[in-house]
């Protein structure tokens, strides 16, 4: 049951020789997940190994070339491999009009439909969701409409006892009328549910906050996730450029999943002004010990909770 | 007194984890020019040490992606980098739209100047000079309007033997004059101007050839250069999908060059089909003898003729 998280490009708006403009892709029980799509995404896509026949659905968190770049590229290649499933792409109304130029400019024959779903509004929004997952946008801060998305696993119906379907010889109707919670009745009596149940894991979630400004509004947003990922850009020292450009720094991001009481911290979107990044972590951890600085073409897999 | 091509990319629309779509750098005496701009180009020009701030002159064979789809992020890395020197662009008319686009949605600042030069005709013609280089365009035939490049040195005038000099007490006048051409007399006797000059080296040159269908109109613009890179997306047992989609085999490649007498066949373009090129290179070699795959990052430097 696998949820896990690959980072396609870790840098900034300045790519360096090791570090690709943003992308990641998520992996929700084989359903994947692209967020944003910097220049080189299909390039990592094809060194990580995840079928691009797979991705269904991009998020896109602001239009701003080092997360969008790499999208035409894509959308081409999925065009030349004889892609005929739909694809949706979420994002701000800003993109509509970049997907209409490249439709318009660089396709002789486009096979596949493109859905473009608006992102929008000042709070938490259900954007997205199947039968396993579910994708929620919520608003960052930053010079542009610009937004998170949280994406989780749907709540799962517990599992019955074995023993309690041999005890009580249980029919379909009854195992599932029991997984949905109504009350079970043998022989006129009401048996306990926690005899008849197993309770279910519960659900895993992943945040991605990039780009943005501090903006504690989104700390009940994504309170408690297992992962989270929040930008980087500059170490604490660089705050001030940090505020003007409305990026965030390694302690400011620790800052937020402390308060928002997230498992663990991954950090990305470092200027590349800096060569050696151990002091921005060092800083993020003194606030928020479980940060990790990512890499290009890392794997974060959840495991299940407990 | 370099004179050395760079592969940035060599793949055709569909990239693989080996080969980036394509682009490449000619270095003329330290004027380094870009030719097509693929997805990743920048990335490519990091891991190949050539300093950005030195391209300053950058042609586009055609509008199609896998040629185009790097120079946004290029155009934005330059801004980035603080660039203020003008970036001269060339390519076909469809260029203008595209750079127009880019700079409306993803410049909110643009601190340099983009000069688009249009490139049309129906044969050879000179598109730009300076102090020692030149280049021609020439029509190619695909699909949409496409453009091949012939890079060269200029002819250098010859160098005065130093024992003339001395002989015949020559000035900075007479010296000029006698590189030009102009006869020489002294004590009103003509003078041999073979025993005052060493004549020049020949001007290398270098041709680019992608995207194109075999065509034969192309021989007399690239007649005999030192280098030519020519498309060869195609095995000979594929000529028909080739004809089809206006691309060429290594055969037509290698045919070319055998009738344009170059120097030296490089082959790149191939398609994503082919996991190994050694028949593609066998098929050119029996042909044109000179015939060389390239590979991303490979340098070609080519030496001063005798």
């Amino acid at each position: 049951m696998t949820f896990e998280l690959t980072i396609l490009g870790s840098g900034s708006a300045l790519p360096t020789s090791r570090r690709y403009p943003t992308a990641q892709a998520v992996n929700v029980l084989e359903r994947f997940f692209l967020i944003d799509c910097g220049e080189g995404t299909q390039l990592q896509l094809r060194k990580s190994k995840i079928r691009l026949a797979k991705l269904n659905n991009i998020f896109i968190s602001h239009v701003h070339g080092d997360h969008v770049f790499g999208l035409f590229g894509l959308l081409s290649t999925f065009n030349l491999l004889g892609r005929k499933t739909e694809l949706k792409i979420f994002g701000p109304q800003a993109l509509k009009e970049i997907l209409y130029f490249y439709i318009q400019n660089f396709t002789e024959e486009l096979q596949y439909k493109i859905v473009f779903n608006p992102v929008d509004g000042r709070t938490k929004n259900l954007i997205f969701e199947d039968k396993v997952s579910e994708v929620y946008s919520f608003p960052l801060k930053h010079r542009v409409p610009t937004f998170g998305y949280l994406i989780r696993e749907k709540e799962k119906l517990p599992n019955i006892r074995k023993e309690a379907i041999e005890k009580y010889n249980l029919g379909v109707k009854d195992i599932l009328s029991i997984k949905e919670g109504n009350p079970f009745h043998f022989n006129n009596k009401k048996i306990d549910p926690e005899s008849l149940i197993i309770p279910s894991s519960k659900p895993r979630s992943y945040a991605y906050c990039s780009d943005t400004a501090y903006y504690e509004r989104i700390i009940p947003w994504i309170k408690g996730v297992d992962l989270l990922y929040h930008e980087a850009t500059f170490q604490i020292s660089e705050k001030k450029i940090a505020r003007q450009t409305l990026h965030s720094t390694a302690s400011q991001a620790a800052t937020i999943a402390k308060k928002a009481g997230v498992k663990k911290l991954l950090l990305g979107h470092f200027s590349n002004r800096y060569a050696e990044l151990d002091s921005l972590l060092k800083e993020a951890q003194s606030i928020f010990p479980e940060s990790y600085i990512v890499e290009d073409l890392d794997v974060y897999s959840v495991p299940e909770n407990k």
